[in-house]
């Protein structure tokens, strides 16, 4: 269960400047602030990001909307978005990107759905498959991934994932 | 200030079961529901508690409320609780516990304020400072922590305490 977490640790320590640390250097130099929704990474993207010190200035939190109950109420996801096309899919991602950056006053809104398994997938959404979106107030962006691996392995790609989009984001 | 160090790494390497395990065994087999707002652990609660397959069943979601603001907007921490007592405080951190259980509509809230460092601590509540607090409907406890370490030293010892109040409550 811990494994996640030292790899997140080699990644702080070994990388030359881990992604985290290159986000917070981005957002501090133009003043901008992050928030991020998370379902199957569960927190390990908001955990990453705050393992960088200093991490306050520019995150100001995030959702942890694991049940659907808490994308609609705290994120402002959609009922009918959720039933038309699932938790997992373009548009619950974009809609709880958009929901906690409004909701959390923040500059960027990044959200991750998927199925980490290993129950869960069905032949059209299998275990793996992942959501990430982007929420500014110029333009919003989704992403689909199908990861390979166990649960964890699948947690730690998505966060990874979310992390690059928003660099991309910020280096476009 | 050591046993919490090597409570962590022997919860990781060598448990036969770990605590987050057994949290999830024992809120199924009595249909109990749990949230989690988190400060200085950034999201490390809920991503260990995700990292158990099935942990969809019990874990409603989280807030990762970094800032007071969102303190205040999402888990109903009083502004002038935040005033009075400071962001890192027993009085905090069970309107932290008690704001995600009712806000989440769970059973159990765990909640985690802290100082991680290396930044922000004062005399008075130096880094390592850290304040855990629990609501359930039938009563809350809150309790304070100095850590040792760095930065992540401190996110990991705070969950780990967090997960151990958890299971002690569900144990009582």
């Amino acid at each position: 269960m811990q494994t996640a977490c030292l790899k997140v640790i080699y990644n702080s320590s070994m990388d030359q400047k881990s992604i985290e640390v290159e986000i917070g250097e981005i957002l501090t130099a133009r003043g901008l602030t992050l928030a991020a929704a998370e379902s199957c990474t569960g927190g390990l993207v908001s955990h990453r990001i705050t393992n960088v010190p200093g991490s306050s200035v520019y995150f100001v939190g995030g959702v942890v909307s694991y049940a659907n109950a808490v994308k609609i109420a705290l994120v402002g996801v959609r009922p009918q978005t959720l039933e038309m096309h699932g938790a997992v899919s373009r548009e619950t991602v974009i809609e709880m990107a958009r929901g906690v950056r409004v909701a959390l006053k923040a500059d960027i809104g990044i959200a991750i759905s998927g199925i980490a398994g290993p129950g869960g997938g069905t032949a059209e959404k299998p275990v793996g498959l992942t959501w990430i979106g982007l929420s500014a107030a110029e333009g919003e962006e989704a992403r689909k991934s199908i990861w390979p691996g166990d649960r964890l392995a699948v947690k730690e790609q998505s966060a990874q994932a979310a992390l690059e989009l928003v660099l991309e984001y910020l280096k476009r």
